[in-house]
This record gives structure tokens, C-alpha cells and sequence, in this order.
């Protein structure tokens, strides 16, 4: 039996580790950068191994640097993982993915506490994880520890990725010595705790948002082919501009999301290079990314048709041509329905305010669930901000999440969710 | 008297070294990459030296690696300034600037080979010159060499100014031996002689364009604020998306262009940088160079009008701010009639036809002719291909050229330009 005085005890142990690990790679303005594989990265793993090591946990590397800290109760057992990922976008908040692992980490040493002070071992084991390059901004694709873990992406392509200098996967993990020999503990279920990226938990006033599904998501990878000129000799009419063709993109995919009803459909290109990109010279090629969401899968197959259109009425307009290749596509995607009535239970049981909701930013948790039963949670973020220096929930609720996620781990532990699946007949794909 | 046999000799002399400089820094797709300081600029200078000296001149490099070849007859004297540019745009064609500095070598030459044979010395003395960093690609600004050496640019902010990777000037200067201690001679005339960056004169069928004029033009430095937010979970209405105002700005610059008869106004964007340009990240800020032309003063400063406006309705639309900087802003620029009329001379005199031509590139020659009478010669480019690798000009046309720039160059050396005004009244700025 855990007393208001003892949660009060662990709040305030989360507090001081949360606090460390937000200085890793601190910014000027309050952010974080501890883009993956980089020397910040490999601090916060550091902090996360000796961390794990003080706790009482065994350190496990895999072979593309998913981290794992292990609490083993019963030897040959499988484990439920919980995490989420260290690693962060080029200038970020604190929250985003870090909070996860920390919690996880409380969350453990809370169980394994128990056990060690006598209270029966759960029936399988814990590993926390901090998921490798998950944001995917230095390295693509996101995700990718998690997906070579669950199989979905091979692991040599993954360590052959580069970065813009060239550096591959392989080179930056062996760099800051975190590429490791192992698979991995066997999942038998998973839990990931994140704060939410955007604003509805906030508005709404709850303080534990049980997520029961991902927006319907395609994400494309996009050259424009134009021809290089003389920018100032080349007369406009003889013109193959790219760049003009890229822009046409780029503002018709927002009219798009515009077009939709109630925000129903959120559009954007974050990233975007134009070649050769010299002042007095006509792009001849642009290279972009297109980002396509929607909680309703037939929005988005509306959007995909009327963005092919457009497509080749800009192809005519500017005189280019747009190669398209879909990168990711899928369907509205649900959690366990099992998994979302656990938590809610939990946050319950600890008098804390909680709703369904829907993730619009993807998570590792989703390619864990395609394979065991999997809880994810969110508490608030003031103002919806994320991928931002000024990220930022309150104490009071990262320890309540830190809390139901202890308590959801714990049930998850006692094979709780055994047998759990997903019904996606509610979710046309 | 030069006769044709000997006309056929100098142009076969004239070939042979202009096939060696196109090798330098050749790319698979028929091109040249000898982008300013270089590896492959290092080359095509040791190149310039090597048979600068062969041809019994003298090497001078100023601080800003202006390197000169000189003639001296007339101990003491000043120059007469010929020559263009060896460096390139990234992925560019074998004639752009590197034609004028094999020419102005072979026009020294054959002046020189006169005097050593002997015909009575001219009055001045002349300098080969390859002006440094002409295109701008690697470092800012364009016209860099030419601009310190005739005092528009301070000597140590050209030495200051970095490439993409961090490196200054002075230390690309320096990896490639090219950064001098002189201040290189004085000039009392200046020639250059460039192909065509446009099809007017292919068209029209001439062989040699007189140029009189550069036309207007209005350079921008721009930067559009927006505000980092991650790309899924930020609702539409929140976001300020620098990429989307960057975009609009692409956009209406063409359509600025196109709202002009005849083509009378030229517009682009060859430069675009995202920050982040992470692919979940709503785009912070966006940097991009903006260029208008016109050979009409009243049209420029009509679109400069229109411009403003607009920003300020994009600035609302898009939820952005933009920062905009006016780093070059000329009206219509004339040469000196009197070269012109030179120049229409010495291609009359080898049989060529010629007509009056505007530049809308820039080219050294702009800066010289404020200092010194100027002669601005073009030859044609087959389908006005330029800052492309499939750029091409005839071998007739090149040697043709090089004829008439022999003959302006000997009479500039016979001070038959001394004295010579710009009449800048018919060319309101």
C-alpha cells in the first residue's frame, strides 16, 4: 500500500532525476538538442545507464542502439517494456520523449522497490527503454528503433542511413559507443507515457489522456525536377524554376487542410532543399517532404486524390515535373480497447481526471502494439506547444502520469492484458 | 598587318589552351564544377600562371586573389585591365567567365608577340585578370574580387565572408596558395568579353553584342519568422509556418514577372534555406534571396512597389513575419559610348556583324566601368543556355570574338579611350 506521504517521497525522487536529465544538452533559450547519436544523446544515455545502474537495473544494448535497462524478477520470463526515446529534434523542448523514459525509469525502480522489500515478483520482468532515433530529424526514417525492433525495418538499412555530412547510423552509434550486439528482451507488452502535441487534454481540463487510436497518416517523399538557368539572363517564358514549383506545393497543401471542416484534415512540408541553391541560378531540383493527417480515413482519401490533381496542374503551370513516392501510408490506427480500459482504471484508482484521445504525432508505441498489447498515456502541454524550445507541462501532472503509468506497468507485469487484441472493425482502414 | 593564315594559327593556339582549361574541374554531364578557392580553382589558376609565363608575363595576386597576368612595355605606365572569371557555379557550363580570361590571354598575347616582333610599344601596358569569386555561389557577395579592387567592398569583409561549412575567404584563400600581398595594377581601361546569357542575339543572328547597358536590378536578402511547432499535433489555425510565407513570396514573384508585358520584368528565387527542415517541424524560418530585373527603371520600381504591398498581405495570410533587406539595388547602368562605338569599329573592321546589346547578368566590367572606360563585349550561346552545363558557344564564334577583343584591347592600349564619359541622362536611375 503506497501512502499519500510516500507518493509524495517518489514525486519528489522523479522531480531531481527529471531535473538532471533536462540540463543534457541544454539550449540558450530553454530548449534541449540532443538530435540522435549525437554527443548530447550519448549523455543522456550515460545518465540513463548509471541512473539504471543505481536503481538496481542491468544495461542491454541492441544492434541499432536501443538502450534498455533490465529488472529481472523471474529468470527465462519475457518483459513488458516501457519508454519512449532520449533523443530530440535540433531545437526542442525538454518533454518531448525524455519525460517518457524518465517516468519509465521511476516507474521500474517503484515495482522493483517493491519486490525487493518483499512484495511477490510480478509474473514477467520490466525493461525500460529509451527507443534509438525516434524524431527522426538527423537520421531517417523516424521511429527507426522501434521498428527494427518489432521487424519492420531492416536492420542494415537502418545503420546504413546517413545524415547530411554523410555520417551513417553505424559510424555515429559507434562514436558515442552505443551501437550494441544484442536483439533486445522479448516484449511481451508495452506502455509509453508522452506529453500530448496539442491542446485538446488542456482545454478540456483533464490530466490523463488514454489513447485509443493514431490519426490516419501518408507521408511522401517529393522531387520537383526543374532545369538550372541563368536567373537573370533566362528569359521567364524558357523557364523549368523547381523552386516555383515546389511553392505551388507547398501553398496548395495548405488551401487543402483549409478546405476541411473543423481542422479534419492538417497538412505540412517541413522539410525542403533546393539544388544548386546560388543566388542568380534557377533551382533545377527540390527535394521535400509532405505530411498528410486525418482522425478520418476517408478525409484523407479525399485529400490524396485532390492533391494528385493538383499535382499535374502544377506540373503544367510550372513547367516541372513532380516525382511522388509514398513513403508511409496507413489507416486510422487503434490501441488496444483492453489497454485503454486498464489505464483508465488506474487513473481512477489514483483520483486523477482522464479521457480518450487521439494521437496525431506518431509514437514507438505504435509499432509496439502492432505486436503485444500496448498502453499509451499523454498528460497535458500548456498551450499545445511541442517541437519547441518552450515546451512545457506542469510538475503536478508529470507525476501524475508518472504515477498512472507505475500503476498501469505493475497490472501490465501481472499479465493483465494477456490475450488483448485490437478490433479495428471501428477503424476502416 | 595580320593576315588570314595567320588569323587560322592564333585561333588553332587560342583552342588548344581553351580545350586544357575545360578540363579542369570537368564534371560527368559535360560541365565544370570550380566553385571560388576550390581545389579545381586552385587548378584552373596554376593553369592561368603556368602559360601566363610561358607567354613571357609576369604573375601579380592582390589581397582578394585577383590574379593578374602583366604585360610591361612601358615601365611605369598603367593598364589596361582585360579578362572575366575562372571560378563557376557549382554544376556549371565550360564558358562563363572562363572564356574571357582564355581570351584576354591570347588578345596579351597576340599584342605582345607584336611588340616583341617590333611594333612600336603602346602607350600602356596591359593586365590579364581573373577576377576572384565573380559567381557568388560559395561565398557573398557576387562580383567579389572586382568590387575590393575597385573599392566598393572592404578588403577585410570580403576576407571574412564564409562558405556554408564555416570557412572564410581568407582561409580558402590561403589552402589553395592565392591570397596575395599587392593591390594589383592600376587600371586606365578595362575589356571583358562573356557569352550571352540569354538568345537575343542568336536570334537576331550577330556575332558580336556591344554592350551598353546593364540592366536595373533590385537584390533581397529576406527572412521569414515563423514559430517552431511539431507538424502533426499543432491545429491548422496555430500555426505560423515560415516555409508557407516563404512560399507565397515564391509564388508571387512569378506572377510579378508574368503582369508585365514583353518581359519586361524578370523575378526569381535561386537561394532558399529551412530552419529546422526537420520532417515532423513546423518550419521556424525560412532564408531565401530575392532578384528583380528590368531594363526599365519606371517597371522596377513599379514591382518594388507592388512587392511591398504584397509582403505585407503575406505577412497576415501566412501568420508570418518577413524581415526584408535591400543589398543591391542599381537602375539601368550604361557603358561608355565611346567603347561601344569602339568596339562596333574592330568587328566591322574583321568583317563580323554586331549590334547594340543590354546585359541582364552581372559581370565584372560593371564595376570596372565606374572607374575606368570599359569595352563589354558578347558572343552568342547556342539557345541561350547559361549556368547550366549544356552552356555552348561555337568554336567560330569564340575565335571571333577573340579577334575583336584583340583589336578593342590594342586600341585601349593606344589610350584611344582617354577621356572617355558615361552619358547616364538617356538612363534615368
Amino acid at each position: 500500500m503506497t501512502t499519500s506521504s510516500d507518493r509524495a517521497a517518489q514525486s519528489a525522487s522523479f522531480l531531481k532525476d527529471w531535473r538532471t536529465l533536462c540540463t543534457i544538452g541544454e539550449t540558450p533559450d530553454g530548449g534541449v538538442d540532443r538530435q540522435a547519436a549525437s554527443a548530447a544523446d550519448g549523455q543522456s544515455r550515460a545518465w540513463f545507464s548509471a541512473l539504471a545502474g543505481q536503481y538496481g537495473f542491468r544495461i542491454e544494448l541492441d544492434k541499432i542502439g536501443n538502450l534498455f535497462a533490465l529488472a529481472e524478477w523471474t529468470p527465462g520470463a519475457p518483459y513488458v517494456v516501457v519508454g519512449s526515446h532520449l533523443d530530440s529534434q535540433p531545437t526542442a523542448g525538454k518533454y518531448d520523449g525524455a519525460y517518457g523514459v524518465a517516468a519509465g525509469l521511476h516507474a521500474a525502480k517503484r515495482i522493483n522497490d517493491e519486490v525487493q522489500s518483499g512484495a511477490p515478483a510480478p509474473q514477467y520482468n520490466l525493461a525500460v527503454v529509451d527507443w534509438f532515433n525516434e524524431e527522426g530529424s538527423r537520421f531517417v526514417p523516424s521511429m527507426m528503433g522501434s521498428s527494427v525492433y518489432t521487424g519492420k525495418l531492416a536492420l542494415e538499412t537502418a545503420l546504413d542511413a546517413r545524415d547530411t555530412n554523410g555520417i551513417t547510423v553505424r559510424e555515429a552509434l559507434d562514436r558515442i559507443g552505443q551501437r550494441g550486439t544484442g536483439d533486445g528482451p522479448k516484449a511481451v507488452a508495452a506502455a509509453e507515457i508522452h506529453i500530448q502535441q496539442g491542446r485538446s487534454m488542456e482545454e478540456s481540463g483533464i490530466t490523463i489522456g488514454l489513447v485509443h487510436a493514431c490519426w490516419a497518416a501518408a507521408k511522401y517523399t517529393v522531387t520537383v525536377h526543374g532545369e538550372q538557368a541563368h536567373s537573370g539572363g533566362t528569359i521567364i517564358a524558357d523557364r523549368r524554376d523547381a523552386l516555383l514549383g515546389a511553392s505551388h506545393l507547398v501553398v496548395f497543401l495548405r488551401e487543402l487542410a483549409n478546405s476541411y471542416q473543423g481542422g479534419a484534415l492538417r497538412t505540412s512540408v517541413g522539410q525542403l532543399d533546393v539544388y544548386p541553391n546560388s543566388p542568380v541560378v534557377v533551382p533545377s531540383r527540390v527535394e521535400l517532404l509532405m505530411d498528410l493527417r486525418s482522425a478520418d480515413n476517408a478525409v484523407l482519401d479525399d485529400a490524396r486524390k485532390r492533391l494528385w490533381s493538383e499535382i499535374a496542374d502544377i506540373e503544367k503551370r510550372a513547367s516541372v515535373t513532380i516525382e511522388v513516392n509514398e513513403s508511409h501510408k496507413w489507416g486510422l490506427l487503434p490501441y488496444h480497447p483492453a489497454g485503454v480500459e486498464l489505464a483508465g482504471e488506474c487513473a481512477d484508482a489514483l483520483g486523477l481526471t482522464h479521457d480518450k484521445v487521439l494521437t496525431v504525432a506518431g509514437h514507438d508505441s505504435i509499432n509496439l502494439k502492432d505486436q503485444v498489447p500496448t498502453v499509451m498515456l499523454f498528460v497535458p502541454s500548456v498551450d499545445g506547444i511541442s517541437h519547441n524550445e518552450q515546451e512545457y507541462t506542469t510538475d503536478e501532472d508529470i507525476c501524475a502520469g508518472t504515477d498512472v503509468l507505475t500503476a498501469v506497468v505493475r497490472r501490465l507485469c501481472d499479465g493483465e492484458l494477456d490475450g488483448a487484441t485490437v478490433d479495428a472493425s471501428g477503424y476502416a482502414q
